[in-house]
């Protein structure tokens, strides 16, 4: 495994790294995977209807095709924003260290609002009028500080911290197309981050959000950050869940305390009795984060493995015969299992795992679950009437 | 070091205790160490005038006179309350585990009130109607789960605490003399805890409580305690020093959040992020404390030693010489100087550090401040004019 060659792609090579993440059943992790594998993404489109088939995809998958591609960058294009691959130096560098970066981003703004060191804030769409004030004030001293600040563009908390963080660097992660605002009476805020700050989708313009881009999204937002400060968050809230996908990626949690008697403090303090840091200003988060920037410079962790497109690629593990597919696909079920227990129950060698795993998804036949854990896709039974 | 042998003084006996602790110069800490020294109260009152000659006390130092420990037997008698030796089945079980546990206590009202677990509560006197009711509800919720609820008795959180305990066991620990009642307004609830739980005070009926008084007070609430609660308390609140005094007694800390805007919730909230336990209600407490219960019993930590009184003498250390008092009080100044720190500093054994500070502490040379420290007290410069 090698750290990844930062370098600017030609237009050409970028479309290979668009039609690639765009094919179907591949997502970030598998992209990677592939890239480990063949060295550059024209070679792992190659590959693809292949390794698949092996897997007993009933039909080929389906890959992007380059008109495709090329269609997509000149939408964005015509829009006024960029496409940046994980390996050019647009490319924020602390989402870049992680294991699910996207591949390929849609920018719109500007490129400097990525150079400080980041913090996330979200929070609670249905905020207080307190909690507003709060995260506005948190965001506009945090970017005095010299951060900039990464929100989802939301109502209630995200509203409240990007407005904060105008007049320095914010950046709003949308769950849909860079283009698509919601809610809509943040257009002028849009506007306004767009001008001064940067609006970024790993998905291409034009697309409608559903519910499940959200948690992806809110992925983004801790990845790119430092750490992530919950303003105001019920129990089982969005919220929470950006806070534990922050702990999983090794961000610096912060939560801002509340009544017990307010619902909307409920998931700040159960995070906070969960081991994140209690906060009450951008003094404290500054404080807590001093370790990781000892000279208001962030210093990301050290960025992960990555094969260089058009490198020499890594000797290709033994290709998996029939009789450990059938052993692997045994092994899974409805309910997700860790990739380590399916080496430990089928005694086969971790690259022959990591093998199959990957054939079988991109076969469409198993899904990722979070936690390098594994289920198998079932179709539904057959409707009875 | 032994144990210490719960058993019932003779009303003589129990007189001797008083007299001791009522004596000038003595007191919790130096108390103990007579009584490891000489066995009981009555041949350290023997010993007394000597020790503080030694030490070059300029005037004999006061030990109280008989009759006068029999007036406050009497008076308590006569007032309903009772006296209570450290080493008497009656006295708390946990508070007798301090190193300067009172050597005595009166109390007013049920002794069976010391029996279940307690957990102190204390907060804010300025406190908010929803810092009340959550100090209510907590304490409510607690007895209904077979904890007693110790507090201080004063305005606000005091106040709400004792309210919401008082259809079960509660305990109220007072600064000055049992039957002084401050302030006014809890007249009828001083009653009420008096007919269903117990008033308790190291300090004689009728003594008019005075600044110095409360923190003592405030140690005795940790002290009863298996850990305390603070609802609402400003930064550099005197509820933060209980918090501090519970935390250095081994005693669970918790804190109830609130609201950076709310200036009340500023000493919870830096309590927490200093360590303690958030709580949202009382079922985490008890969660919390569950390995120090865990069949709903309190488990106190083992009784430090003391001498038995009656029981035969530890051999005493060797009598300090006129050159090691002089080697020690050089030592000493007016900033508190730790005990290792002297004996580092002296080369002298410890047991004739220790010997030479009780001795300069009982002729009021020295004053002994938290964390076994002490500093020399100096007269007041003659005024000039």
């Amino acid at each position: 495994m090698t750290d990844v060659d930062i370098k600017p792609l030609s237009e050409e090579r970028r479309l290979d790294w668009l039609r690639l993440i765009r094919s179907e059943n591949v997502g970030p992790v598998v992209f990677r995977q592939l890239l480990e594998r063949y060295g550059n993404p024209a070679a792992a489109l190659e590959a693809l209807p292949d390794l698949a088939r092996r897997a007993g995809a009933k039909r080929r998958i389906r890959i992007c095709p380059p008109e495709e591609a090329e269609a997509e960058a000149k939408a964005a294009r015509k829009a006024g924003a960029c496409l940046v691959a994980l390996c050019e130096p647009g490319y924020p560098a602390l989402l870049r260290s992680l294991e699910d970066a996207p591949p390929v981003l849609t920018l719109l703004g500007e490129a400097e609002t990525f150079a400080p060191p980041c913090i996330g804030i979200v929070g609670a769409r249905n905020a207080s009028a307190n909690g507003r004030r709060l995260a506005e004030r948190i965001a506009a001293d945090l970017v005095t500080a010299g951060f900039a600040v990464a929100s989802g563009m939301a109502r209630g908390i995200d509203t409240a911290a990007h407005r904060g963080a105008l007049p320095g660097a914010t950046i709003a992660v949308l769950a849909g197309g860079c283009d698509i605002i919601y809610p809509p009476e943040n257009e002028a805020l849009h506007a306004e981050i767009r001008a001064k700050g940067a609006v970024l989708s790993e998905m291409p313009l034009g697309t409608v959000p559903q519910a499940r881009h959200f948690p992806r999204r809110n992925r983004l937002i801790s990845g790119l950050s430092l750490g992530v400060v919950v303003v105001e968050a019920a129990k089982r809230s969005g919220s929470l869940i950006t806070a534990r996908f922050a702990g999983e990626q090794g961000r610096e949690v912060f939560a801002v305390p509340g009544s017990p008697l307010d619902p909307r403090a409920g998931g700040c303090n159960q995070l906070i009795r969960e081991g994140a840091v209690l906060i009450e200003s951008a003094a404290d988060v500054i404080e807590a984060l001093a370790p990781l920037h000892p000279h208001g410079q962030a210093v990301p962790p050290a960025p992960r493995s990555l094969a260089q497109p058009g490198a020499a690629a890594i000797p290709p593990a033994p290709e998996p015969g029939n009789a450990e597919r059938a052993i692997i696909e045994e092994l899974l079920g409805a309910d997700p299992i860790a990739v380590d227990e399916v080496v430990r129950l089928s005694t086969l060698p971790i690259a022959v795992v990591h093998g199959v795993l990957l054939e079988l998804e991109l076969a469409g036949k198993v899904e990722r679950h979070p936690g390098n854990r594994f289920a198998r896709l079932y179709k539904a039974p057959a409707d009875p009437l």
